[in-house]
């Protein structure tokens, strides 16, 4: 890749680290959205994958080594709020001339279904990443939702196959860059979409069917995101269920799904256990994560949770599904 | 109520019981129903609220006594079946001349959604309920979704106030009933709904938001089924999740949700026990049982199921859900 002086990558101190001898690496967008919900109207704020993802993963686990892509509007001050969270930046490119990756869009009532407004590509449009040298040491790898070739090129670039590849897409690759998409899930182990892109990908309404043919393709767990109805593990012939909490009011869903794949990786990073009883808890941490995404626009709620708060909402999941039944039909 | 000699009640031998100082009352429609799905047609089969109820509450307690009203049509091996089953048949008026209720419909590809095809009330458009003596001794009450003015009648006939009043209803009863609906709903202690019901009945969408005001509505517990996406319990400020099992097919969801009060109420009546913690289980239950009712058209699965497929399904949503997590956030 040739980068002429228009593009730099970012030099901060190093990030103190958790554990010396390992990484967690995450790819995806850094840009910007304008949102509208029936709540409200945002202005044009902070978003893409890769920033949720990093603001949820880094209440578990750092250093998170990043990997995007940025033009010169995008705010310095948000990167600073990064690193000062433990976010490397060395993977993130600057193209000073170009404009961030523009995206807004519109939710309906139920907010479970959105328009998109408009898409500017801008940076994305030939975002080719590149992995610094101490990025090497990865041991878990986020793919964030992103051309499915800029997936594949992480993954090649690195030197030794992380202990756990975890990857997010969408409908709209699947529509244009399926073959690209299929190259890329033969080399995951975990694929994240929701229920709506599991049945596309699989051609089967049943998710209990959809999930079996998925698997084939290449990833040995699978996670179906359902919104506000939860979300699927699937693992051989295991399923395990997490609920979403339910809530008063869901203010912008924006980066929800972003903030369950960070939480989900920043948990199996902090363990260190990629078990499947393991990915259970992950997916809790993850959905609790996402439930205070929802709560305010943009990553707003994320910047103000504490660990506290986190503790408290993992102990409303338990709250909210745990049961206690002796086995029930007895001989009348 | 008079009645000519067109309509009797039944005579069975008394069901041997479980206790003698109690019993659980079922009202609602015993009937036919003709279904179509995307996986097959029925014959006119046999259907109704309180047949479905009968069949999966009698897994947990007997005896079950009745109330309901059939024509002359309706098939003695039924009635033979249910008595069998631990189920009294005294309140069941036949009237021998006028037809059984009849009901078709036909789902979409979804399963969540049906067409009605043809109701025909009637012997139940102008269904007097009589309580017998017999039932007097009722402690629980399980109203199926009927006429809220029939379900008001059984409630005022009885002299003693059942310890856990249970009613099932439907968006139908708001749209032409909404007085009755309103009264009947001041009696009872548990109201169940689908997610589409509570919102229609509270005006708003948010579930949360819904349950709060149809719990000032008369319900102290509400229950909103949510199909394929489970089920919410909420109880003042407490709430509690359901998952549905997910399963490859949904073969016929005709008296899911029947089956699933049935689950529920006959698990009440066994351990006597009105917590907020034994109406968890219960909708553990209630859910076990709605998912073999789905498997076959109209209560085939449920002819056939045993205390140990009853036993197993309810292991099945505990590995579904059950999680282990130490608190997640640390301070890295």
């Amino acid at each position: 890749m040739v980068r002429g002086p228009s593009s730099f990558f970012l030099t901060f101190a190093p990030v103190k680290k958790t554990d010396t001898n390992m990484s967690l690496i995450v790819v995806g967008s850094m840009a910007f959205d304008a949102i509208e919900t029936p709540f409200g109207k945002s202005d044009k704020i902070v978003g893409g994958a890769a920033t949720y993802i990093a603001w949820s993963a880094s209440n578990f686990y750092k250093p998170i080594k990043q990997i995007s892509v940025v033009g010169g509007d995008f705010p310095k001050q948000e990167l600073d709020d990064l690193h000062h969270r433990g976010v490397e930046l060395e993977g993130v490119q600057v193209k000073k001339n170009e404009k961030s990756f523009f995206w807004s869009g519109k939710y309906h009532l139920d907010m479970n279904t959105r328009d998109t407004l408009e898409t500017q590509l801008n940076v994305l449009a030939n975002f080719e990443p590149v992995v610094p040298d101490s990025y090497q040491d990865c041991e878990f790898l986020m793919l964030g939702n992103l051309v499915p070739a800029v997936q594949m090129s992480v993954i090649e670039q690195l030197e030794n196959r992380p202990k756990l590849v975890v990857m997010d897409t969408m409908n709209f690759w699947m529509e244009i860059a399926m073959p690209d998409l299929e190259k890329v899930l033969r080399k995951v182990d975990v694929l994240l979409v929701n229920d709506s892109e599991a049945r596309q990908l699989s051609g089967q309404f049943s998710l209990v069917k959809a999930a079996k043919e998925i698997m084939k393709m290449g990833p040995k767990y699978l996670i179906i995101k359902k919104g506000e109805h939860g979300a699927l593990l699937f693992h051989q012939d295991n399923v395990f269920f997490a609920p979403a909490l339910p809530l008063e009011e869901v203010f912008d869903p924006t980066g929800a799904g972003d903030t369950f794949a960070g939480g989900f990786i920043g948990h199996i990073a902090r363990t260190r256990d990629i078990s499947f009883d393991n990915m259970k808890s992950a997916i809790i941490v993850g959905s609790a994560m996402a439930s205070f995404c929802v709560e305010k626009f943009g990553t707003a709620r994320l910047r103000e949770i504490t660990k506290a708060d986190i503790d408290a909402r993992i102990q409303q999941f338990k709250d909210l599904v745990n049961f206690e039944i002796e086995l029930a039909a007895e001989n009348l």
